[in-house]
């Protein structure tokens, strides 16, 4: 069987430039949009895969810089892959490390063939160029490996942004040339390789930088990065319309790190599939919770002390079918664990219903309705 | 239906002094010997309370002391109590707060009437009375409520510890009072009251109090406290074996904070029912686990770093079901979640199973054989 039959992705529904799709991995369908539970450390904190799963998530993210820093790509390469050791048999995505390298780690230096950082845990010092990245997320065995991409800071002016779309061209490039080397290889499981458009909030940058993505390789899939990284919504929102004509028609499109409930809905709107973000289970370790008719709450309030309500009374999560508000705030107040758990399931399956009712509503045909109206309701508490 | 048939004690067999009995409370049966797993602060730290029930557990504690702080017993008892509160609807005990009072708060007035402390949390100036402890587990409503006591330190000297047996003796008239006013007056759940032994390692202070208690009520239970405190495991056997005689003949013994897999069965040897401690899931956040031939162990060893076998083979629970120790010692090692409620799960599972073993073997009449042959096997790895 051919590479390219074992990825796809079919258009079910179109509703305006909302998209209902399905990406096919050998793991298994996405249906899209759909929200991607991070497992940063090859666990989506806290929970173990069958509560994932549960929670209808299709497809989970693992981070290639945590994972390489430790355990250690080769480990879990001889303990049978990623899927196997986290115990995940669906579709599974790493990313490039880019983010990580350019956001967390404190001292580097950025050479045209690669990165030299330190690691955050004992300052010891690594160097990630493009081909060792696709040869960490090979050994990973994740079914969407992403490119190496050097990801400028929020407010990096135009030069700087200019040169780091310059770097992840050409490191997308070789990013290639070494993912078909080791193709041709074999060993491996069956993987694709994702592009990264860059080019901050700059207009001129990004059309370019997709434009040339887009003529560097018959990609299955394509993610925007660099967004959501402190701009203005608007500028976020006018870079991905305008991206949307750029990008390869037929692929899915992951926008990087945007996954809160608002933000979800304004991308979905335009056409974007695939999104993650830590803000489900980071709201939860400080006590927050996103309902449907009074948005991002916190526990600590004092209002929750005796509210015998679940979390969210529209959420079909095991967390509202079984807890009421004044023993989660109890909980958190007590600095206790299982808050964090319980919340985690909650914000999670917040997000991933979210994405699933988006689809249902874009096959319908009313998307753009029922979206806002849920959008008035979240953050007004109206119109009921 | 009168109080007294709600709580009942069967003896099914007998093997030396080691019992295989039943314990009926309101809330179901509870087959002894059984471990308790401890839920401080209205949770099993970490886990769910189906996943609690799953791992065979038949009975629940909870602090008092912890409750009465946070969120406080009325709230507990306003929201219809704490079985409703912490989501367990099988038999439930609440500690009298007298060990937290005496080891947790800094400052404090002892003082014949009751205790003076301090909270842990915030300084604040609290008092417990015989009275007031009674009130409050009565709020809380478990079935089974703890007698107030002065739990003297591990190495308390012998006047130190004649004068807590004295006054734990007369706050336990007055716990009786209060227990028997309460019930009279209505409102509350049935329950029962278990007296505490004290009288530390001293053979005379034991022997005696365990004779004045006996005669003091007719009690359901009766717990030993001031043990597994710092003193000599052969203090320990010594004062268990002493005891043995001057106790209650029919009802269940709570040997409070006693949980060690080696030390239940050398408890359960000596005709002790009930136990509780905080070591399964205290362990599981610092990394340990118990394994059947290798003891205790810590994962953050490096030669667990490819072992690719469950945490123990001879294990049924979840964990050992679906995770390997490279996985787990991976998630300890970074400091992961997921390791904590993982090992929780395993090491509370391992010491219920070996109190439900130990039942079996009680009633097949091999106790002492098996018990003997069982630790050698947890501390030498042998026989096989």
């Amino acid at each position: 069987m051919s590479r390219s039959s074992l990825f796809r992705f079919a258009l079910q529904a179109r509703d305006g430039q909302a998209r209902a799709g399905t990406f096919t991995t050998p793991h298994g369908d996405v249906r899209t949009p759909a929200f991607m539970p991070v497992g940063t450390q090859g666990t989506v904190k806290g929970l173990v895969m069958e509560e994932v799963a549960d929670l209808g998530a299709e497809i989970v993210l693992a981070n290639t810089y945590h994972l390489y820093l430790r355990p250690g790509h080769e480990l879990v390469h001889r303990l049978g892959g990623l899927h196997a050791f986290m115990r995940w048999d669906g579709p599974l995505l790493t990313d490039s490390g880019g983010y990580q390298v350019f956001s967390m780690a404190p001292i580097r230096e950025v050479r045209d063939d690669g990165v030299v950082f330190k690691s955050h845990l004992d300052g010891s010092s690594h160097t990630f160029t493009p081909e060792s990245v696709v040869d960490i997320q090979r050994s990973l065995g994740a079914d969407v490996v992403m490119a190496f991409d050097e990801c400028a800071p929020g407010g990096a002016d135009h030069a700087h942004a200019r040169e780091a779309n310059r770097r992840t061209l050409a490191w997308l490039h070789r990013c290639k040339a070494r993912f078909e080397e080791l193709e041709g290889m074999g060993g491996y499981p069956a993987q694709t390789l994702f592009p990264i458009v860059q080019g901050n909030v700059y207009e001129d940058l990004r059309l370019e930088h997709a434009r040339r993505i887009r003529d560097a390789g018959n990609w299955e899939g394509v993610a925007i990065g660099g967004l959501s990284v402190g701009e203005a919504k608007e500028d976020m929102w006018r870079v991905l319309d305008l991206l949307d004509g750029e990008l390869p028609p037929d692929v899915p499109r992951y926008l990087m790190g945007v996954g809160y409930p608002d933000d979800l809905l304004e991308a979905i709107a335009r056409g974007y599939d695939l999104f993650d973000c830590v803000a489900p289970t980071r709201n939860a370790r400080h006590g927050t919770a996103w309902t449907s008719e009074e948005g991002q709450v916190n526990l600590k309030a004092a209002r929750f002390r005796d509210d015998t309500r679940p979390m969210d009374p529209w959420c079909d999560c095991g967390t509202c079918a079984r807890y009421d508000r004044a023993y989660l705030r109890h909980l958190v107040v007590a600095g206790e664990w299982l808050a964090v758990r319980l919340l985690s399931v909650h914000n999670l399956r917040f997000v991933v219903r979210l994405a699933e009712e988006a689809r249902s509503h874009i096959v319908a045909g009313d998307f753009h309705a029922w979206s806002r109206d849920w959008l008035e309701r979240y953050e007004n508490g109206g119109p009921r």
